[in-house]
Parts: C-alpha cells; structure tokens; sequence
C-alpha cells in the first residue's frame, strides 16, 4: 500500500497543497480523533444539542444542511461557534452533481450560503472535469477544500472503473482545492498525497434495507487504507448514548490508526 | 429511431404509467409547446416576474430553488398559483445525489420540502438502484415524477457506456414514477415509453467556458429524438426579451416536433 499511510497524519499535512487538509490532519493528532460523525437530523436545536455533546470527540462534523426543517442563519453561527469552542471542521456533505455555472451558484448563494461557513464540501464527478473548476471558483479564495466522490459504499455504485479512474486523474489536476476523496478505500499511484474518509462505517449493524452497507473501523483504516471514519446512526441512533458511542468509535478509529502505524 | 416518436404526445399519453407523464404529454398539446425554461435566477421577485411573463409559452418550468437567495414558503406558493395560473408542471432540477435514505430526507424535509410542491425531480444513479427506491417512497404517494440522469451534456461527462446502460436498466423497473430521462437523445430499445428533456439548448451561442455545451432544437428532436428542449440563459440572458424569446424557442421547439411527426 502507499507508503504515505504509514506515516503519521501530522508528518502528512506537509505534503499537502490545501491548508484545510494541513489544518485537518493537525487537529487529528492533536485530538487524538479520526471520528467524523455524519449528523442527519432535521431540528436545529437537537443537532446543535447532539454536536456540542460530541463535539471534543470528533475531528469533522458532518452535515446534510438541506434536511434541517428550521434551518436559519443562527443555526449556522451556532454551529461555527461550537466548531472553534471544540476544534472540529464542519464539512457539508452536498455532493454537488450540476454543471459549472450551476455548482458555483448553490455553493456561494442560496439560502444556505454553503461556503461561507462550511469548510469541507463534496462533490460527483459525474458532470465532468467543470464542475470542480466551477466550486474551485467559489472555494479556493475562502480557504475552502473539496473532497471527490470515486466510489461510493452503497449497493449497485455506477462509480466504478473508468468513472472512478477518471476522477482520480481531474483530482491531481486541482489538489490545491481537492485534497481527498469520500471513498471505502485508498486509492494506489497518485502522486499527491490526499485523505480518505470513509463513510458506511458501524461497529453493530450491517445495512438499512436503502442500500447502504456498513463496515469496521478497523477493516477501512487497517486493511483499506482510509484516514477518517464517518459515522451517522451508529453515534446517535435510537436508545444510544452519543457520548458513549462517539468515544467509542474515536477509540476504535485511533485504535486502528495506531495499528496501522505500528505495521512499519 | 423508436417509433414511439413519431407518435403526438397526446397519443403517447396512453402508454404512460406515471400520471405527471400524463399530464405533461396532454398540456404540451394543448399548449403546443415542447418548451421548458431552466429559471436560474436569485432573487425571489425576479423569479416570479419572469415565471409570469413565460409561462404562457412553456409546459416545464425548471427551476433550482437552493439558488434563490431570498426563498421562503411564500415564493412556492406563488409559483405553483402561476403553474395553475399558465398550466405549467415544475421540476425541481435537484440532481439527488445521494443514498436512499438521505434522499428520503433531502426531497421530502429541510426548508425547501420540495416533494411537496415539484411536480417533478430528477437524480443522479451514481448511488445505485436505492436512490431511486428512496425517492419513490416519499414521491410515489404524492403524485410526483421522477427523471433520471442517464447521460449529461457538459463536457467529460462520466455517465456514459455501462452507467448509461444501467441507468436505464433500472428506469425500467420503476416506470410508476420515473417517466424520462435527462439527455440529450432518445435510447433505444426500452420496453417502455418515456419523456426525454434535453439541457443545453441554444439557438446563438456555444458554450459558456465551464462545460457546458448547447445544440439546436431541430437537433435534439428530429435527429435525437428528445420530447422536451430545456432553454436557460437563452430566453432571459443579458439583453434577451424573455417574451420574445420564450415565444421564438418555444416555435423552434413546436416546428421540429412537427417535421418530426411528418416524417412518418
């Protein structure tokens, strides 16, 4: 595997181009955490109730900001504020699938303003290489990151072969902006160092009957290379304590890092 | 060509099991208009004035909601009285992107509930077949159409060989609620019948520099085969009259419609 992994992530955040992937890997040694918990509920104040709870625990905070029924701008300035007071980056999950000129309009404007608070946005591949010089436009002069999709973990991806060697090539095109990938696995050969995060990760359950397929900490860290684990239901599903479950996961994705860091 | 095209929409009506399919094929008659306007502007009230002034002359109007700086419940409102107002359908051109459970969550909730006012919604299969499932149990009950994305026109795009292919393979199992795709041609040897808008429309211009790229009506439906032509920048660009334009794509539209059905 891809020698870089076996380093730790602090020594890696000199390889990269974009400073929210040094300022990353920085605050995950330092919070000891490669835990990013995927934050899927609807009511402003039980998401930032949940995310002041684990936030000390979680290196990225993950958002869908579209399923908020009383999303404001509050919500947003709260968030930011829970962001600085706990040391975790919000990262937007908009898998943004348009054309150039569209992207650029619903990342910057909007309702939800998406880049002028969220560090991390993602985005499909599928359009073509446009749509990542057109968040580019957008991202770049605000300090933005951007992670591709080259595969994804639920039943029956399109995102495979050639559509996901194609995003791997764009990606060392634009590693100033793009500095990782959503994905189940490292990829081999890029000249660029970038990180992973995996989502699709349950230490208890195996899918949801939608598609979705579960995986362990330790299978993706250990035996697939990937830096970060994104976790959703398993944290805060019903009848589980957040806390208890979001140290439980850092642990067990610290744990796997380590494992890892050892083999070399 | 499949012969299905050489029929009228209203006849075609008929062999749809969607019912916004439908509707669409028996208002595009009346209206005599394969003309859908793509509305990407910001600003609430511009939106509205320009919906009214066009929407005499189109059977889709498309719209991207999370561009609309000014949103809110009233602006919905307001469009779907100019829908019944001008006998138009509106498709939420959202381009879900994600897992089924997610986008139960996107479509349905958050400040924009678009389920509940879009006549139609269109998504990405990169996912898998889930996405398609997750949509339908929110759509389904509520009358809604889905399209799905099959193939792009913006420039490298990665849906092209087996993911076009799968793409359609799965339409033809969820004909209840897709009823077309967005593509730039019709595809061959589906079982059943389908709607097909094609994106990237223009009678002037070539391209906008980000990937995009535009054909001509007379060649999406004579040579293609599409139903609907989606116009944008075009009909409401700098300098343009949107009613004399609306009026001039819309008879561009009609009239390669027209030699399209006299050719059989």
């Amino acid at each position: 595997m891809d020698a870089r992994v076996f380093q730790s992530y602090s020594a890696r955040a000199e390889g990269m181009k974009n400073p929210i992937a040094k300022e990353l890997l920085a605050l995950m040694e330092e919070k000891q955490s490669n835990l990013s918990v995927a934050v899927d509920l609807t009511k402003k104040s039980e998401i930032l109730e949940l995310v002041d709870k684990i936030g000390p625990y979680v290196c990225v905070i993950k958002t869908h900001i579209d399923v908020v029924e009383d999303f404001d701008q509050d919500m947003v300035e709260k968030l930011v504020a829970l962001g600085k007071k706990h040391r975790f980056l919000i990262f937007e999950d908009r898998k943004f699938a348009d054309i150039g000129n569209t992207v650029k309009l619903q990342y910057a404007s909007g309702v939800y303003k998406i880049a002028s608070w969220a560090h991390i946005t993602n985005c499909h591949t599928v359009p073509g290489e446009g749509i990542i010089q057109g968040l580019k436009e957008v991202g770049l002069p605000l300090g933005r990151g951007l992670l591709l999709l080259a595969e994804m973990s639920s039943k029956g991806s399109l995102a495979t072969g050639s559509y996901t060697e194609k995003t791997l090539e764009w990606f060392e095109k634009h590693t100033d902006f793009c500095f990782g990938f959503i994905a189940g696995r490292r990829f081999p050969n890029l000249q660029s160092d970038y990180i992973t995060m995996s989502p699709g990760i349950g230490l208890d359950v195996k899918g949801d009957g939608l598609g979705q397929q579960y995986r362990t900490p330790e299978e993706v860290i250990v035996n697939c290379g990937s830096d970060i684990i994104i976790v959703g239901r398993g944290v805060y599903g019903a009848g589980r304590n957040p806390v208890v479950e979001a140290k439980r996961y850092r642990e067990a994705g610290w744990k796997a890092y380590q494992q890892r860091l050892s083999q070399h």
